[in-house]
């Protein structure tokens, strides 16, 4: 079965097509680009380069956060109109557990952390034996140094992945961690495809993002609502 | 300096855009499809969606082979025609180097290998200390067994990339290697542009393909000449 894959959740966006554990092809940016203008255009350019047609498709894969929260809803969006368009179902993947398929194949622990912004990242730690990854902790927003201290304790090889990867790894000091390379360090819908192949199908009109916080605008409203009941 | 960059070499192909260190997009597809069919469209694609005019760029890199005969002058004849219509230089990579580059920041050994059929292959080997990547040996045609006997004394880690390597892996028989996982395997454009971006710029009409072999048509050319002389 086809799976067509999407990420918009941070500054690269990116669409795959992959079947049978083979990536069948891959469209990926890494402009400041806004998604929305993008997004559709490079999967119909994929579909369109690979001989693909929409009806070909078993299901659509997409990141349903964490991540940026325009980022996330525009790739939500567009999946629900594929999927609703063309009556096939989907899959929502979380972002961390995509950019962690980025590294399937290594052995250690795999940190995937995007940046939050304010010295803050969302995280969640798997782990891979070279075979298969599994899930260690659930994905969290937290501090970069509470991040950074979680990994003290841990034994064996660590590699960051995803946009905050730099940022860990200054936090960590002496801890020595790897860093992914250019190639593999930010999102991609390969990793998307991959995290989704044994996710169960949903309804498009189920699918919806899974944020950590609230977005900058409601946590703003919140402080001043709390400033006023002082 | 933004490049350009163009893999035909094998059945995937790419193409990819850098600057300083970083891969702005890159568009792959690993299908059985012409390359002649898709890679220009792709090429456009990629440009529009980063929204970057050919002019923009200040060279298109090429692997040059080794690789598929055909493939490899599909690259080389669509490079010479971009370069020479748009007045810019280009600059040629090895199809193996390109393929090492996949795996950069790893730290042991990178064998880069490309099935040649008739159970050849084409090869190379580097290494990496996780900062930069060196080659070892130059690339060769050898028999597959060869490529696996020249592994046995090798001390470290040992990581197969391209599409010959489950050939190689088989080969090595109890000799502990890593296959490079779906993502990084084939030949990705992105690993053209890293190669690429030390080495010299050279005008288009002097890129020529290098074969370590000649094409099957020849060799069977020279080998009912020879029996006639006989």
């Amino acid at each position: 079965m086809k799976i067509l894959g999407l990420d918009t959740s941070s500054v690269a966006g990116s669409c795959a097509l992959y079947e049978d554990g083979k990536i069948l092809g891959e469209f990926y940016i890494n402009t400041h680009l806004t998604h929305s203008q993008t997004m559709l255009p490079m999967v119909q350019a994929l579909l369109a380069q690979c001989n693909v047609a929409l009806d070909d498709i078993g299901c659509v894969a997409v990141t349903t956060g964490p991540g940026s929260f325009t980022g996330v809803r525009i790739g939500i969006a567009a999946v629900k109109g594929l999927c609703q368009g063309a009556g096939i179902p989907c899959r929502g993947v979380s972002t961390l557990e995509a950019l962690a398929y980025n590294l399937q194949g290594i052995e250690g622990y795999i940190v995937p952390v995007l940046d939050a912004r304010c010295q803050q990242v969302y995280t969640a730690l798997f782990y891979s034996d070279g075979e298969s990854i599994r899930r260690v902790e659930p994905d969290a927003a937290m501090s970069v140094a509470q991040r950074a201290d979680l990994l003290m304790p841990l034994q064996g090889k660590i590699y960051l992945v995803g946009d905050g990867a730099p940022l860990l790894q200054s936090a960590c000091g002496q801890k020595q961690v790897h860093l992914a390379n250019e190639q593999t360090r930010f999102g991609h819908a390969s990793g998307v495809c991959f995290a989704a192949a044994n996710a169960p199908d949903m309804d498009a009109k189920a699918l919806s993002p899974q944020y950590l916080r609230l977005p900058q605008a409601q946590r703003e409203l919140l402080k001043k609502q709390q400033q006023k009941e002082k």
